[in-house]
């Protein structure tokens, strides 16, 4: 768990084995004796960036603390069609019991890490970072965006609590008591830690320059055109940092960032996964 | 929550809740006053199939039990661009605590929903079921199956412990101790409850039979060629239901399922999901 | 914990120890030095079948885990009057604390197993399966019904997830809305998981046929009589699995399985238990 | 949940809900549409004592909140055959599945209060008290000890924290260090809360001679017979309370009461219960 | 619960409770019968200012659903010596249930909140800001710090995750691998989320410039003297925000504020609460 | 955790880790290497009582189940500015991690341990027992008054269920019913366990002389004078326990002991904490 915090990694890893081994496994009770030992092979089906293989360790431990995993790679090293991932082995029982939740772990943080590493290697040599957002699978958020930063992505806000980020649901109700951005602006700054920077979702170039001009440390542009984006980056000097948000393809990724934008948000990091194809071999031993 | 349990919902929405909640939101806390009114429109933004109306209604009822939802479609119901999905109407602050979580929900079921019913319909009228597979998403089992079923798919085991799958790892450590698969078959007849069905996973033809003899229920036919498959099917003869698994892609959906196979597994319909895209319009009341 | 899932268990467990331990152990903090050491015997105090051996181990483990624990026999083993069943060694305070609640597991599903296995006895060279029901006791299903397996029985459903079973109560409803058995079965075969068996509870034999007919797979035959059960047993011709539920007493039961029903189901199993007697022998060390 | 916590019941309502609805209700979510309406009445098949009917309308609210319960009996009412207990109307499917939780509590809870009310006949005009113990079901030891009070019994400890009972293991180990019983009494009294008494289990009159001059609160006296009861309560002489405790049959219990002890305690109370044959009867409305 | 998020907060609330309640109230579930009503006035006992008003109302509420419960004052207005807070009305007995945790609650908030407010007025017309720490009490940050907003303070990191703080500790491990702190604020600026701002603990005027050239965002001034900060202030020139921090007592708070620093951290405000007396009057209705 | 049950302790432990570190330490896992090695020393930054050494230690396990903790002092001993009161050895960043929990969890329970010791100074060569309250703060009850216990403190009733305390408030919803002081005790002692000692709470003489009469075991002296509660010493002799309640301030206390009352109650112990300063210094190894 080098880098992930141990006590909500436990218990998120306890509560996807009550999903699955609450009532016990019939099929391996009934047929495989406790006393038999294997060992279980790990391997990539597929290319792609490893993440989670300390997450699945944890689980093949809660099942049975007498398993022994040994991590063969590490969190955000390369994987091929066959690489070995990690070893397993101890009781037959306990490894089949495990093996569906740790690999449900595995495949879903390494394709989360893969497709972030192949995001920002169409941004190699450029500034601009990639970033993920609050679009993430309920109960997973901890675990998805720490597999972003594996992939090579930074994290936007973790939750509503850690970033001001005023949007533009927050503004129309605003203007319609009379309080413009500005006020706005202020209002946050005044008001949040100051441990935080205040963003400000904007639709135009005007939008930008207002909430420049009132402050904001970061603005999001919302769906802009590349063109419009070029300006506005003109049109900031630096004053603030840019996020370029929504509907920015893979193909268009790159011309995005070329505009020096300082970051690129997209929520298919986290919302719409392709699973990493991993599996686990076992061999009686 | 018609046919979702409330009890494990209410807990599973309460914690991803406590993920982007758990301190507040700092944002909406500092702009908004707790006094303000607002509506919000939960709208499709693409064609598919609507999952977790319901329980998007119960995480804006946790952020704030005063605030109104109204479901204008329900689950299984076809949505288009622009669709109404349901309004929420009430403390604008609290809309806006529970929109994340809630749109999050709504996606990430409406998402499988719809690849559901798009392989279903390469289905129609044939009598092969679309399944699911224990490769779910942590934390999101029970919803998943969900919203499988809401797609027109069917349900395979939902844990461990709720059907008998003898899988090639079992088959390896028991061969290993000179334990041939028809015994198998029979001690798990012998043990498990009676009000399950016992089913074995084949690689070939001459397993296929020896399940069979053995009294299998189900057979799994691993990553079989479509003319193996029809075969097999031509060699069961309706003695035992047959479930076609492994590498089916969206084209070969529909010669597998001409086959004549019961059923066909998908892992990708909860492992790799494309959220659909949904979203909140707000305005001031 | 061999046939019985870890995480789940650890829960049980954990929360047992904080009914009797939250506010401590007054008595032993404030008489029992932490450097004192004992070891303490678990005897039956009555003949019987042993269960949660290895939850009683859990048990003094979660107290302190430097308590050693060995289990002399294994669940499922016969008990005599004075048959030691395991030993506890280690800080006299910790076995202290541990015993109540130890000993609470021990003897409720010691007495589980004993009746079961008694009940099973009766069964002797029949086929018929001794099953339990859902009549279990909120909170300790999973390990009442473990329980019962180790005395020999099988289990019926775990939980209204895992199997189907039309019962009065749900054919009244759809016979209002005219709905009959056999469409109820078909409607059932249709949607439910084909991991699971349909079951149909029938009064008389005219339903038994009418739940024949509709391709039940199991019918469970409420409160008959022995010679009623025998002309169901004729009528069905193995075209389904019969279970004979309801009022069999211990005297009835080898009548019951004389009839060649294929299993017989009581709730008293789990929803009357009667402890055995089990005690712990504390010797200072 | 008049005299009953509702926090933590609350808890254990959920909890056992979530044991049988965890994964829905696949017979009740495949054939009772969600509009059905039903009434339920709960009834008693047995004489005896009702406990646990404001937990039942717990269980059912907490699956539907839609649901209307009414109980017609309150806890500590008698129960003859066919007593009418509450009825529960709303969605027939709800109420399904709610019925077996609910029943379960009921049954268990009124089991108890019904032996407990007939040991309690047995002492009528005598002023012993019949006492519960800790040997309670892991899990159920609030509500089995509400279940006893319910039944005219009075609670002992409720857990390790809430009293001082020395019992012969405690003495044992301090003998083996040589401390006697009067110095073991002295230093509870000094440091347990002023709250809560000191009580000493003693296997003879000399001990309990000691236990007195100790300055002991109680005196719990061990499996002793009817006659060595009559002495120490003539030893006695209401310098401290009297509890029986051991093998008391219920045939013994009234000439044990009638040597004068102040209290019986025994364990069947909880850790053997018999359930009260409760049911409950559904009408299509 | 205008400005606290509800789903934590209501797990405070009924773990506050099951620590109070969980084996009920044994002292009214005797004496009061549940059909006796009652009406409770919450008043302050002293002057200050209050928070957690909603807190106590979900305390009330939780306990028992059908009392009513009406603040008279919100969250951040002044109490007097005997302003009513709030009225509660209903079940006698639910309402003394409820009391001591209600209060529990109230006098801790309300005490962090009055202190807080008497620093706050020392820095009336300055524009330094009173900030809390890290340093609070297990389980309570998340109220602890609500209330110091509500005295008028403001929050400094909730968590770990929310903030880079470099610490002498963290600069200390650098070192001895040969890293500076240019180096570490650089990597800290590239790593974390561009959402949050860096801060350096310093020590000196030498490592406030060497932070300063670093890029650091804020930078804690730990344990400066007066004119130590007075200087800091003159060379930072508003390249970063200082906290002063460290041994700043009330009478010193007023001169350290004077210097221009833009915040002053105190661990007491969270850490040393002193409660203010706040208690409920019952009568009987 | 020598004195301290171990599975609540657990849990309370864990809660406070997941407040610190459920989103990770973004400045630790930036910039320290998970295979740097530290020693960390804890000590006393002022004089006091240690209590929570071993709390702290199952912080830095539960952060990182490799770290070394060894505690160089008890709880109970003194401690001296600069006193050594553990080390911990092992990961750098896991002790980062796990220090501000930790010493957020010694400095308050040293903090109440010290402040209670102080006052049972006072108290020297009396045989008054000064005992703490209720007034806890929400979910450290258990921890505080283990504090109270190791700064030679007494507990009262550790919750509502495990003592009866008739307060004026019971007293005056009795009375509006026509029931009196003397027929409350009696219920109370008829229907409370034997185990624990009823309580009155007494405003006058008259009523003590009430509450003697009617049997009570312990009388609480609420806000009374030095010469009255020397009267209602003289007018007990002895029949009953006496605890004086109320605004007792540090001055006072040897006075009120000097009546000859058996306790003096202090809510301040642990509602109004001052905490004992102890710092973590850590070089790099």
């Amino acid at each position: 768990m080098k880098k992930l915090p141990l006590p909500p990694v436990r218990r998120l890893v306890a509560q996807a084995l009550e999903e699955d081994l609450a009532w016990g496994d019939i099929t391996t009770d009934t047929l495989i004796e406790p006393s038999w030992r294997a060992r279980g092979r790990i391997e990539a089906q597929a290319k792609g960036v490893l993440a989670g293989v300390e997450v699945a360790g944890l689980v093949f431990q809660t099942v049975d603390p007498d398993l022994e995993y040994v991590a063969a790679l590490a969190d955000g090293q390369r994987l091929d069609r066959g690489s070995l991932i990690a070893t397993v082995a101890g009781a037959a029982a306990s490894i089949l019991k495990g093996e569906r939740t740790a690999l449900n772990f595995l495949q879903h943080l390494s394709g989360i890490a893969t497709a972030t590493a192949s995001h920002v290697e169409v941004l190699a040599e450029l500034e601009t970072r990639l970033v993920d957002t609050r679009k993430t699978l309920p109960g997973l958020r901890l675990l998805q965006k720490y597999a972003v930063r594996v992939g090579g992505g930074h994290n936007h806000r973790m939750h509503l609590g850690d970033g001001v980020l005023i949007k533009d649901n927050h503004l129309a109700l605003l203007r319609a008591r009379g309080i413009g951005m500005s006020e706005a602006v202020a209002r946050a700054k005044a008001q949040a830690p100051h441990t935080v920077r205040v963003e400000v979702e904007v639709q135009s170039l005007e939008e930008l320059q207002e909430a420049i001009a009132a402050g904001a440390d970061i603005v999001m542009l919302d769906n802009m055109g590349v063109e419009e984006m070029e300006r506005a980056c003109e049109l900031a000097q630096g004053r603030c940092l840019l996020e370029a948000s929504g509907g920015i393809t893979f193909e268009k990724l790159r011309y995005v960032a070329g505009t020096g934008v300082d970051m690129v948000s997209l929520g298919r990091l986290t919302h719409s996964v392709q699973a990493l194809d991993i599996h686990l071999e076992l061999e009686p031993a």
